[in-house]
């Protein structure tokens, strides 16, 4: 399966699982229309195709496999809702459509984050859906990453530094928090799920997605200076008109892609020995770094 | 054990237990102090309350027991947080003292709430903490509670009905939703934190729960015509001014407290086959009709 072939795979299957599940709840229907509109924006699926890719590395994904890239999906989505925020970045448009409090309201969209964050929990816990041990496995994993320990901290970290200057390793560590705590979820729970505990090969796995979530916020900072508002589904500049520190701020353009560069081919050397079965995750950091929008 | 005593030994047991897990994490001070300052804001913790009331029911309340206390009134504290927010009810003032986003900023407030709520679970999914079994048990608990099947569907239905009439069966919706399911959950965790199968006693204690649960918000609504603002520690009227509608409204003054009175009863009916281990939940319910702020 080729990049294009995976990614359809993987995105028909999440979708499907997540619109199976997000039954509808009759008294709360003006709430879960914003949690779909937000959940099916479209979204490239970027976390749900690393926790497919990374199972089928040691076994058919199973059901849990489902629930942990619906899962994970999920807290992206409601931190984007809660990020797009009047009071955090104040963005009217996602993926080149309103957010989620222009196209509803923002006690609406703080609800809607809200019970998206709840929904990825309630899709792990699920009765039955695997052992017990295993599915507070990846629970732990994936709180442990959404929280005060991983994303929400990102988030604060990020808001604490517009107009201030951010050496590299405090940028960095803003990274490592908000998206790469996230990204390396994604690929420890597809682990997880097929049932993987060897250390080595798990710490290979995290190596990779610490690479690659790094490798996508310099290539973030590239495309909103080198791509166009129609592209880009955003405003251009956004974040430099914000003031926010970025990679090529802070290492020049070329300094910033030879970064890039660097991770990439880190992560791809981390995979190598899982063989042709790696090839999604090496095409998915090939795209990472090739991609303009 | 009096109520006195028992709240003394619960508030002491679960601010122990929040204060020694919510450990220091260096990047993220800034949030960790403003998840603090709400979670330690003199909140009569009535839900961890109720937790080690119905544990010491069959057994000695054990560290699950204290995971479920703790992380009860942490969902409810990341509640109020996001309840207070201007785009929700814009209040400034809760139990006398500034809300968060008063003490801090608007964004720090709701990153402390969506980090709360994530502690909850990081509470419950602890390695070892009991059986990994009675463990996701209680974590299905808690966001069947907490999320588009209860509590934040609950605040939804409430921000559609401002300045709109409701009906007696609507509000009812209303408040299951909004603090009844957390009520019901702090309850029910507490008996399967010690292992607690027996379905006609968990019946009893989700009925008791319901009662108090309703109990507790239909005095609030009489509370808040009949208690001035310096009692209370919050603006008087402020449910009324806002047209939200309220027991008192629908049912005049009187036919509101016989509502409370006849819960209150319905409530400590269900619990008197426990004998005197009942104690704590009997005045409890008594304490809930008697209160006035």
């Amino acid at each position: 399966m080729n990049l294009e072939q995976f990614s359809h795979y993987a995105c028909e299957r999440v979708n499907r699982y997540l619109d199976q599940t997000l039954s509808d709840y009759a008294p709360a229907n003006g709430l879960q229309e914003a949690m779909r509109y937000s959940l099916f924006n479209g979204g490239k699926r970027v976390r749900p195709m690393l926790t497919y890719a990374v199972a089928q590395l040691f076994d058919e994904p199973n059901e849990l496999t489902d629930a942990c890239a619906a899962a994970v999906e999920s807290i992206h989505a409601y931190s984007l809702i809660h990020d797009d925020l009047p009071a955090m970045d104040d963005d009217d448009l996602r993926r080149g459509k309103p957010t989620c409090h222009i196209q509803f309201d923002e006690a609406t969209a703080i609800l809607a984050g809200d019970a998206l964050q709840t929904y990825a929990f309630e899709l792990l816990c699920q009765e039955k859906l695997n052992q017990a041990s295993t599915q507070l496995a990846v629970i732990n994993t994936l709180q442990q990453a959404s929280g005060r320990l991983g994303m929400v901290t990102g988030q604060m970290i990020d808001l604490s530094n517009v107009n201030k200057e951010m050496t590299l390793e405090e940028l960095e560590l803003m990274h490592r928090h908000k998206t790469g705590a996230i990204i390396r979820a994604a690929v420890r729970m597809g682990a997880q799920s097929v049932g993987v505990t060897n250390t080595d090969q798990l710490q290979a796995l995290d190596n990779y997605a610490a690479a690659i979530g790094l490798a996508f916020q310099v290539q973030d900072d590239i495309i909103d200076i080198t791509s166009d508002t129609q592209t880009l589904g955003k405003t251009q500049f956004s974040d430099a008109d914000a003031n926010k520190p970025t990679y090529p701020k802070l290492l020049g353009l070329e300094g910033a892609q030879a970064l890039a560069k660097r991770l990439h081919d880190d992560a791809i050397e981390q995979v190598m020995s899982f063989g042709p079965k790696a090839t999604p995750l090496v095409e998915l950091a090939n795209y990472i770094i090739a991609r303009n929008h």
